[in-house]
This record gives structure tokens, C-alpha cells and sequence, in this order.
């Protein structure tokens, strides 16, 4: 049994608040936000509290908080020599403060708090400075069924970098469809299974295989087509004359 | 039942005719290609010609070959008043020769010989100048389980061009990805799973609400460790420029 106090209340703790509470291993004994109305719901099934003394003893303390709030927070509770990780891809695992036992479980998924979530398709990101930390983390990942990977703080920098490449540019990819086909009254949705595609193709074949198109073939007729149809949409043709460019010199072909 | 000759023998005519030979009401008569080698693992269930002048009657011609070969093929077709359709998503349906009933039956997807597709993934976009050309193809359409959407050539470049966006360029975003993670020893397996998650998430909601991210949130602290990360790669670096610009002219942000 892993005991475990969730600190934060916004919508990567409360994904794990609803795994961690499925899990049969781990128990979580206490639900700390400093505004204690988000937790109120959650009264009846677990003690919340608000109040950073009144924290219990217990195996982790995992904070699920905004990035510039974990330093100082971290410096604020009451105890020592406890495993205290937080959840973020970006902040260094030093920026916890030292008189913790020290860790991070970055969760590779873009969450909120509506759409469901199962956690076979959450990555978990794991760092710890002593191997029996790694253990507790790794355990706790495993017990709500996610894969787990030892990743160091340069390593997850760049893949929360990389997500953003995966997860917000490819969304706005999408939003400029949307805004281009809507321009002649054509259907977004005639889109979506391609869209769905793509996104599989690459679950196993890489990137670099995948690739098609009139970029990769040089096929300067097409290219010059849309090129023209973008002529109203100055910051929509930058885009296509980038991305050309960055697929052409993926793929060594000369400049459009 | 509709009878068709199949005109072609590359990723997009294969696709069609095993899904035209699994359809119950759709007889393929001939398939034609003007290299006859490539049609040969085929002659023992379907004629298979190189002779244009060979052609037998038929409902449909469908034409899959390259988009440059389309007017001059239709062109040299011997016979008339007979319906023939390409398959293309940029070139005009008035390419195909005047002597010809006419039409277009562009099939929204990626094709490759190799990979598997299920029809019902794949939106069918019809036009047709008649209205009993247009029910051949629909019918067509419908035989192989695909959905259909009427279209005419304006909303079919666009849609051709959109494709692009949301096949090859975003492809292109996970190729990129895929550097920056090997960059640091990380594992661009990690990401797969948010890869699949961001397609999916734009089959329910539109690619402007799913967005999230340091560029919506205008989140300036990320943005400048992102972008420091990104120093020694500026064509990494002028790709996170542009996109983040893209996302915050969307949502009514300032410039970075
Ligand atoms: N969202 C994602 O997709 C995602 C994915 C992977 C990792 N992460 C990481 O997970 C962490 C949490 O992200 P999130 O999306 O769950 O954030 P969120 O929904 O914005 O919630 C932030 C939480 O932090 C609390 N908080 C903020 N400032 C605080 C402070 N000074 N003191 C105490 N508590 C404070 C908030 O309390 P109030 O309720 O009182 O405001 C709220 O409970 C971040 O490190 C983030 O980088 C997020
Ligand atoms: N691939 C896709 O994902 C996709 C998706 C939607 C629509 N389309 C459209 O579908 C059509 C076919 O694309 P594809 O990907 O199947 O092309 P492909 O694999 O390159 O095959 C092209 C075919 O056209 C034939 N061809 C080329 N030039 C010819 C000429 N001058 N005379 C006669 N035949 C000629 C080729 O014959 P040989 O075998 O003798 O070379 C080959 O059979 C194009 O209009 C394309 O825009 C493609």
C-alpha cells in the first residue's frame, strides 16, 4: 500500500485524485487546496484540507500545482526528509527544496478536467535522486496502469518542448484547416479521418517514413497551386512556405 | 450492379479496386495501366489491358494516375458520351475532355500500397455536371462503405490543400519532435500516445476549443525556456515562432 497526499486541485491532480482512489494499492489520506471550495465535492471520500500544518504523514506528497508555485511551496511544508515530487515538465527536480527526499511523475498527456482519461495512455515521466524514491514513484505509476520511463530533467525539458510540437502546433494545424476550408463553404469534418490517420500512421512507422506529399515528392506544380490559393492569408502562407521548407530539408530536396 | 474499368495501377487505384472486387453490386470489368507488368499478379481475376483502344463499354472510366496525366489520357479515350471521373483533389473536373460525360470521385485520405484502409474512413468528394453521373458515383461511394459529401472544384482544392496541413505538415511537426527528443537520449515513443490523443480530441470539438498550451495562456516564462532550448536549432526555433504567433492570433493574443 503507497500512502499519498495530493497537494493542488487543478486538473492534473484531479485525474489522478479518481486513478489513484481506483487503484487498490494506493490509499490517499489527505487532499490539499489552498482555496478549499474546488475540494468541497470530495469531502464525504477523502479529508481535505487547506491548511499546510495540518498535513499527515505518508508515503509521497505529490504536487499537482502551477510551475512557479512548487519552489516556494515545497519550501513551505512543515516537515523534512519526506519523498515530495511534483508533476511538471518543465521544472528541474533541484527547484524542490532540499530538505525533502526529492522526485518528479510527469504525466505525458494534455488533460483537463472534462474529458475522460484512461491512464494506460499516460507515459509517466519519472525522476528520483535515491533508487528506493524511484521505486515508490515507478510503483505508484504501474498501480494506475500507465507505462513508466526513467527520464532526467534535460530529457523531460525536451519532451514537454516536444509536446508542444505534437499536441498545441498540431492543434493550430488543424485550427488553419478549419479556417481554410470554411473560407469556400467545404466541410472541416470531411477532414477528421485523415487527421485520425496521420495521428495513427505514426504509432509504427517513423515520422520520416510516413512523410508524403507534394513537399517530399518536389512537386512544384502543386505546391505553386496552393501557394496561390493562400495569397489572401498571408500568415496561413508562412506556415505552408516553413513547413515545406523544414519537410524539404527533412527530406534533402532544394528550396522551394 | 455498376460496371467499371479501372483506369491505372498506382496506391490509389489498388486501394479502390480491391475495395470495388469486395462490393457486391460493383463489377470490375478491366483494369487498365500503359505498363502492363504492374497489373500482371492481377490477370488471373480481372482483365488486365494496355491497349486505351481495348476499352470495353462501361458505366464508369475511373482514372487514378498522376495528376499531370488526366487531360491528355481523357483526351485520348475512343470512344464518347461515356462517364469518365479522375480521382485527384487539385485538378478541375473541366480537365477532363468535353467529348466525356464527367466527374471527379476524390477520396480524402492518405494512400499507400502497402498500409490497410477501411473504406468507412474515408470520405468520398463527388461532383459530377449531371445529376444521374452523380448518383452513379455516390452509389459507387456508398458500395464500398465510404461516406460521400458533394463538392464542387473550389471546395475541392481547398480540401486538397487543408489535407496538407493536417497530413504532411502536421507529420512534418512530429518529425521535428522526434529531433529535439533524440536530441537529449529522450524517447520520442513517449509522445505517441499524446499524438493519438490530439487527433482524436478534434473529432468532438473543434480544434479552437481544444486548444491549450503555453501560447494560448500566453504563458511567456515556458515560452522563453522553450525557446532557449531551441537556440542551437533556429529552423526548430523559427517553426515555434511562427505557431505560437499562429495559436495567439487566433485567440486574440499580443506577439511573443
Ligand atoms: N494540464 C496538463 O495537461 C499537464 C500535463 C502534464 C503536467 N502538467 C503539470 O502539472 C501541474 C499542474 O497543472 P494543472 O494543469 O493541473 O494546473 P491547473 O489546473 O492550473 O491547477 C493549478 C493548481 O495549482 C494551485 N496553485 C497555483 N498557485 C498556487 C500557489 N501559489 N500555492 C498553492 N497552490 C497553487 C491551484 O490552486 P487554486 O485552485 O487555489 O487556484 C490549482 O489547484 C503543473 O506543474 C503542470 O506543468 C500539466
Ligand atoms: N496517394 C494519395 O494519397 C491520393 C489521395 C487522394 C487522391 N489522389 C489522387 O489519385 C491519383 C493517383 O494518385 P496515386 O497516389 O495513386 O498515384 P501513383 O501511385 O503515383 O500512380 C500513378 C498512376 O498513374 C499512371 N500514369 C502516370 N502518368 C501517366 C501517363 N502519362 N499516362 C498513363 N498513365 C500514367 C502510372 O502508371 P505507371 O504505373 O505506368 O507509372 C500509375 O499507374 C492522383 O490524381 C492523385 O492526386 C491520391
Amino acid at each position: 500500500m503507497i500512502s499519498v497526499v495530493i497537494i493542488g486541485a487543478g486538473n492534473v491532480a484531479t485525474h489522478l485524485y479518481r486513478a489513484f482512489k481506483a487503484a487498490e494499492n494506493i490509499s490517499v489520506i489527505q487532499w490539499y487546496n489552498r482555496n478549499l471550495d474546488t475540494l468541497k465535492p470530495y469531502a464525504k471520500e477523502v479529508e481535505i484540507v487547506n491548511d499546510l500544518s495540518a498535513l499527515k504523514e505518508a508515503d509521497l506528497y505529490l504536487l499537482a500545482v502551477s510551475d512557479d508555485a512548487i519552489k516556494s511551496l515545497t519550501n513551505k511544508l512543515p516537515f523534512e526528509n519526506r519523498l515530495v515530487a511534483h508533476t511538471s515538465g518543465s521544472v528541474g527536480i533541484y527547484d524542490i527544496d532540499k530538505k525533502h527526499k526529492r522526485g518528479v511523475f510527469y504525466p505525458l498527456q494534455s488533460f483537463s478536467k472534462a474529458a475522460k482519461l484512461d491512464f494506460a495512455n499516460v507515459p509517466i515521466c519519472i525522476e528520483a535522486l535515491e533508487s528506493k524514491d524511484y521505486h515508490v514513484l515507478k510503483n505508484l505509476a504501474i498501480s494506475i496502469g500507465s507505462p513508466t520511463k526513467k527520464v532526467n530533467t534535460d530529457q523531460r525539458r525536451v519532451l514537454h518542448l516536444a509536446a508542444v510540437f505534437v499536441n498545441n502546433f498540431t492543434n493550430q494545424l488543424y485550427r488553419v484547416a478549419h479556417e481554410i476550408t470554411e473560407s469556400e463553404g467545404a466541410e472541416f469534418d470531411l477532414l477528421k479521418p485523415l487527421i485520425l490517420e496521420t495521428a495513427k500512421k505514426v504509432q509504427d512507422l517513423s515520422p520520416y517514413k510516413a512523410q508524403t506529399g507534394p513537399a517530399k515528392r518536389n512537386d512544384k506544380k502543386t505546391m505553386r497551386k496552393h501557394l496561390k490559393l493562400l495569397n489572401e492569408t498571408p500568415h496561413h502562407k508562412a506556415i505552408y512556405e516553413l513547413l515545406t521548407e523544414s519537410i524539404q530539408r527533412t527530406h534533402g530536396r532544394k528550396k522551394l
